[in-house]
């Protein structure tokens, strides 16, 4: 694919050598105190203060202008009051620095003053060919460069997503969020006024960055629709991009008018807009993690028939509820299925979908159940709920019944026995020695099954194969959205270390190595849900979303993308795929 | 009031001074081990396992029937199959057994011939007058006797709410919320087919329990409306009733179905018995909490007037699209309020409503702002922003910057010294008193202004009067959502203890002493937000929501309560108050 001149345009700003920070202050009561406090935590290129009254700065030789800098400038941060940005802006024309950004507010969101001076700064800065960030900002990311030229100390993950945000302060919150929640960031942008780089511009330069896996936005309004459109379009064909944008009311679009200065614009052009675009639009800013974390963790689902597993039947019904809410199909369940799950559950289970043994204590039954169900071709994908409740109930369970635990303890040392034998033997082992795995794991998983009184053979058969299956997980390849193939553990690294410190989290890490082992084989997403509303972690590599509801939505916004492919692909039509 | 017979009724139920438990056993894979082991951790009466095979069960001497038991028995616990519940129930008659929780699944949720063994079950129970919870329920717990008769070790803490759901899977996992979020419940009912106790008897029960403030339910269907709509409509007009329904889909009414037996019934139907029942209905099982939060710690507003205050604008435009979809008025500022915060934000402030410093350094003015606004007629509640990112901001900046932290430590002293001497003194210090803490407090103040560079003598009088009414607070009684009057740290009792390790939380623990008093000088509730999705916790005795959206959602939810009572005392019209 042929790059845009973008890449080339943003390369200073994203991976300066250098950088002026121009109202870098010791006063600690100002914002370049904190600003300038933040690059220097990680930032690796030189730096230098640009303060009149200040000959240094937090220990580093301070400059009156940056043309009396010696060394060559590629960024320039500005932290000055907006009336002395323009006359700085040629000084940094004349010093030939090559990026901005102008964190300083009273520019196009106060009025008609603050644009003629807005318009002024565009003006000098075209001049010089300096592309900039701002104004009325809040900084930005670049992991890439260890670069926080942001105002408030803000904590950031790095990962493999990108997001640029009209709104400081809720990009920040996302970003918080996503330290909390274990999903990182390459690149986040405060956006601000966009006098110079538009929205459209930072999604297209993230496009075509091979770190930037799926990219957010938050918008309050678009200077170009059209131009959006354009960009936008040719970036959604090779990854997701996700959009919050509010505005659909009257005192929104108020508020969104003293804010950033943006035109709310109608609601319903924003979503043709959005759709011709092919973004994802979302309604709450954590869904914008929540539908980011499955398209990293998740293959696309085929089409919209779901399946739920689930540990009790309120849930399932809420679940289900959600599901067709969302457009989803909860499928009728085959009756052969239904046969088959009829020899591992109670009497008393649910006989369809949701899938609800009803209180049934065998738990391996439960594991074994949702590979059924993958298996059938009428099935897109399955929300596998009570993920972490599970865990928590086998600990209290062991914590009650030691001779449990005894016989749990060999199947998890088993997997961390092979997590170090795979390390050394990766190329060894791989889907097609899952077999090989099966034979050594057996003894293990003999123990616990005899532990719980489990006696059918094919139970005990179809476990054995998960565990082994779970081991050998990582080491297979699972395709990736747009048809490309990457190891599932590429995303891991991004992800929180599971702390295996408990049996509690013992048992949710092995789950974790189940589901993943179910994702690759079977090529279908598999989204998982806790028990309590604050239970949602990462572990290992999958995701467990607080609520069905939740679960649903993020699922939902999967099955969206991939028919937005298949449309993509359709200007293109295969005469012969018709035919059976 | 004159009370029901459900309350001597039920008394057997939640205060049983002996509990038979009915397939206690020593086998760890069954439900009869971990609710037996439940029911011991705990309850303080006398407790007797029935087994016809075990001599002792956890060094309980067991017993082949109730009717071997020596002594008599208030409670039954069945956690036997199905087919044999009729005959050991025809014992409890015999032993005069007073009441019973049916765990035991296989009931009217399978279909026609468990339905025959329910009513069968419930005919000898009648005959006996035994009231029972159940059948197919996960249990319940009762503050009054610590009795934990639940099939799982769940997770409880004590607290003034109640609630009753038609799933123990849900109910669990708001329980356990509730164990996370801080907030604790009196009384938990997992109710299953209520065959005999139905849902608007728990809740006509708790109405009429003093320990119980805000009552919850989730309902799949019930079996009589009218009755409901009856018992329940004379307990809303006492404490707020708040329910999860699902139902809306057809799938989600298949699954109710197979579920708890119930029929799902029409939407429509139920939103308008809900309404004349007085019910506040809520979509998400996380609103019931929410919700619950916002009645346990906050007056009912007047009317749907809102001011929004926040740290950022575009959670400011979140927040007022939020209010907006919510049906809320986010009001116009008068000129004098606007002109009152001209002097203490810079000029780039959004003037007007969300109000908005736009980045503004000076925290004091932040925290000083909403009583210029609570003080307005036309204002009837304030959502104010940030609250948790706040306290980080100042701990981060403080840690940068020394100076601020000895400034701000002897405010946070000085309240620290108060909490002490309010213990000790409590009957001096009032309403009434607050000029003279004032007086002992202006130093402190001062350290910290001048630290800031606050020169004006009315933000600094403001900022004096707003951290002695900070000391002060916790000694002022607040109204009640009914008219009555407690103290509001009688709630804070139920809360989680603020640990006040770092100077973040110092800082957060202060801003909910300026909250509470804020809050009782005006009342007027104020709704806050945390800084991120997973920030949400209790300081003190205020909660801050995770959103600005869920903050509106809550504010609208008051108000429709509001507005009900006011429905209620319409009926007896006041003829005067039309008039001018």
């Amino acid at each position: 694919m042929s790059r845009s001149p973008i890449v080339e345009e943003l390369e200073p700003l994203f991976n300066p050598r250098s950088v002026a920070v121009i109202g870098a202050t010791n006063n600690w009561n100002k914002w370049g105190f904190s600003t300038f406090s933040s690059i220097l935590s990680g930032f690796g290129g030189k730096v230098y203060p640009v303060n009149s009254r200040q000959s240094e700065v937090l220990g580093h030789k301070a400059y009156a202008r940056v043309t009396d800098i010696p060394e060559p400038i590629d960024l320039a941060v500005f932290v000055i009051p907006a009336p002395s940005v323009a006359a700085v802006m040629e000084d940094c024309v004349a010093k030939g620095v090559r990026a901005g950004v102008i964190i300083s507010a009273g520019f196009a969101e106060t009025g008609e003053e603050g644009k003629a001076l807005q318009d002024e700064v565009l003006r000098i800065a075209r001049k010089g060919r300096i592309r900039f960030i701002g104004p009325n900002c809040m900084g930005y990311w670049s992991a890439s460069s260890n670069l926080r030229a942001f105002m408030i100390p803000l904590p950031v993950r790095v990962g493999p997503l990108a997001l640029v945000s009209q709104g400081g302060n809720v990009g920040g919150s996302i970003v918080a969020s996503g330290y909390e929640r274990g999903i990182g960031f390459h690149r986040y942008v405060s956006c601000g006024c966009t006098a110079d780089i538009q929205l459209e511009d930072y999604i297209e330069y993230f496009g075509y960055d091979p770190e930037v896996k799926v990219i957010l936005a938050y918008i309050e309004g678009l200077n170009d629709g059209k131009r959006f459109i354009e960009k936008v379009k040719r970036v959604t064909r090779k990854k997701p991009v996700i959009v919050l944008k509010p505005g659909k009311t009257a005192i929104a679009a108020k508020a969104i008018r003293s804010h950033s200065g943006s035109l709310a614009g109608s609601d319903v052009v924003h979503n043709v807009a959005f759709r011709r675009a092919g973004v994802i639009r979302v309604e709450l800013a954590e869904e914008l993690l929540d539908v980011a974390l499955g398209f990293l963790t998740q293959p696309l689902p085929k089409g919209r028939n779901v399946v739920i597993v689930t540990p009790g039947g309120s849930y399932g019904v809420l679940c289900a509820e959600a599901c067709a809410c969302e457009g989803l199909n909860v499928i009728e369940l085959p009756e052969q299925t239904i046969s088959a799950l009829d020899r591992i559950f109670p009497p008393r289970w649910s006989r369809g979908n949701p899938v609800d043994p009803a209180g049934d204590r065998n738990f391996i039954a439960y594991l074994t159940a949702p590979e059924k169900l993958l298996k059938l071709d009428q099935v897109d994908s399955l929300i596998f709920m009570g993920f972490s409740g599970f865990s928590v109930f086998v600990s209290t369970l062991s914590s009650q019944a030691p001779a449990l635990s005894d016989a749990f303890q060999p199947v998890l040392t088993s997997i961390g026995d092979f997590e170090k034998l795979t390390s050394l033997t990766a190329a060894m082992l791989g889907s097609g020695h899952i077999s090989e795995i099966e034979k050594i794991v057996r003894p293990a998983v003999s123990t616990l099954v005899s532990a719980l009184g489990i006696e059918d053979d094919e139970e005990i058969y179809d476990f054995t194969r998960l565990v082994a299956g779970a081991i050998a997980s990582g080491n297979i390849a699972a395709s990736l959205p747009a048809g490309r193939s990457r190891p599932i553990s590429a995303t891991n690294e991004v992800m929180a270390q599971p702390r295996r410190e408990t049996l509690a989290e013992e048992v949710g890490y092995f789950l974790d190595r189940l589901i993943r082992y179910l994702v690759e084989t079977y090529k279908k997403p598999i989204i998982t849900t806790t028990f309590t509303e604050g239970g949602a972690r990462l572990r290992g590599g999958q995701y467990a979303y607080p609520s069905g509801q939740r679960a649903a939505k993020v699922l939902a916004k999967l099955v969206e993308y991939q028919e937005y492919l298949n449309s993509c692909q359709e200007k293109v039509p295969e005469e012969d795929s018709a035919r059976p």
